[in-house]
């Protein structure tokens, strides 16, 4: 296999089997067909139109269509969908910096595949005997992609949460890190992607951040989603994203570009270099 | 203004101004619509169909079809187009990595609309004061954009060389910087566009490179393409890409790209930064 199988399992989505969900005139989701008889059930939230699913007229504001839609996800839920249900939101919005059409629960997001935003955190520290990278292994008892490997901090962007606010409160929570050493990440740019899988849909993006750590720092897990950390010789790193899935599939994306960025992916040697240095950020 | 005015810029393109041109069933370019009947002159070499226009059938390797190429793009040649001719040749491939299909000679590319790469090369100075770059100002007699500034060295990848090969190269015909000195440049990525102007369409991709060089070198041009370098300090660089057009359109995005990379650009301060992020690599 290839870095390059990893751009295309995360974007994998076949357009054919959805059906667009507009809000407010902008494309926000799309909604599985086999899922949209569903729907029908809420005549008041919903109009189902051949080509999109649009919010019913009346839903006007952040607010109404945000209630209107908790009640929608609230039935779907009692019917045993979306497990992950905790209480926590995420803004719709055509594009990042826009202002929110509404928000919804995170666990609904695939379902409505409506874009989520993220940030994920390249934990490396520099040794003597090289670059070396903080590997996370998920909690064998997380819901989504149990027991895989992961960047060292990563979290959905919740609403009402500025970025640098949610990687200093993901780092405490996941990693154990202090506020102070959390504050020297530093944004280095995206990925994106389009990803369907059992749930849904997830056209995501998430912002890229480097995090130089001290040498004598261990990151500690304090959330129980973690099951362990280890830090890594970058050139194993490397070897298990190019050769395996092991890597929970948005994570190889982000190693991929830090990569790049890092120039540890030779531009004359690597004959998809270009091709997934454009793959990295593409879209639905 | 803002730097997303810079993406829009050199993604200005209007497909319905062209006609797509395919090389054995490859799309690789597209030629400006009150320049295909030019074409018809030359029914041995072109088919011009409705929707695109191919290669006659006996054109079918890489030597037939750059000799016929090149005896038509002669013709043109002689009525006045491609002054800048100057007998290099890019290799025509769908892909970068894909063996090439053709070759034709460079100033000939944005007229079939046809693809090129490059490599445009950041030089930076760590000083105590702080991060500098050495900025380029085309000299005022070059053909293409005279007087803008630029990255220190940049080129466009001509067929037969590698990165590498052609980094050492521009660098010492362009800034006379020493061999094993261009050797440290970096691959960090890459920008890709579609640029329209008056030469026809450029959809171009170049690979980045970060150089960083000893406080105590000069670069000095040996070629007469550039008037002056001068090394900049990163916020005026920075100013001048944010507020105005005097760097050569591409250039902002190679600068806009280093930005993001260097943590130069802040995510949560910069309300474009996802648009920026994903526009710094669009296609056709």
């Amino acid at each position: 296999m290839s870095f390059l199988d990893h751009i295309r399992h995360a974007n994998n989505w076949n357009r054919g089997d959805f059906r667009a969900f507009a809000v407010a005139g902008h494309l926000v989701g799309h909604i599985r067909l086999d899922r949209i008889e569903r729907l029908r059930a809420f005549p008041d939230t919903f109009i189902i139109g051949p080509d999109h699913i649009a919010l019913a007229p009346g839903l006007e504001d952040f607010a109404s269509r945000s209630a209107a839609m908790e009640e929608v996800l609230e039935v779907l839920r009692g019917e045993g969908e979306f497990p992950g249900w905790r209480g926590e939101y995420y803004p719709i919005m055509p594009e990042w910096g826009d202002a929110p059409l509404m928000q919804v629960e995170r666990a609904t997001c695939p379902w409505l595949g409506v874009r989520s935003w993220g940030v994920h955190i390249n934990g490396f520290v520099r040794r003597g005997d090289g670059l070396h990278m903080w590997i996370a292994r998920r909690a064998r008892d997380k819901p989504s992609y149990p027991g895989m490997l992961d960047n060292m901090v990563a979290g959905g962007q919740p609403i009402g949460l500025g970025l640098m606010e949610n990687i200093v409160k993901e780092c405490a929570e996941e990693a154990d890190i202090p506020a102070d050493i959390a504050a020297n990440a530093r944004a280095v740019g995206s990925i994106s992607y389009c990803h369907q899988f059992e749930d849904g849909v997830k056209p995501d993006q998430q912002f890229c951040y480097d995090l130089e750590l001290p040498a004598d720092f261990t990151p500690r897990n304090t959330d129980g989603e973690v099951e362990s950390f280890e830090l890594w010789p970058i050139e194993r790193v490397t070897e298990t994203v190019r050769e395996t899935f092991e890597f929970k599939f948005n994570c190889n994306l982000v190693i991929i570009d830090f990569l790049i960025r890092h120039a540890l992916i030779d531009a004359d040697g690597e004959p998809d270099y270009m091709a997934l240095s454009l793959g990295l950020r593409r879209g639905p």
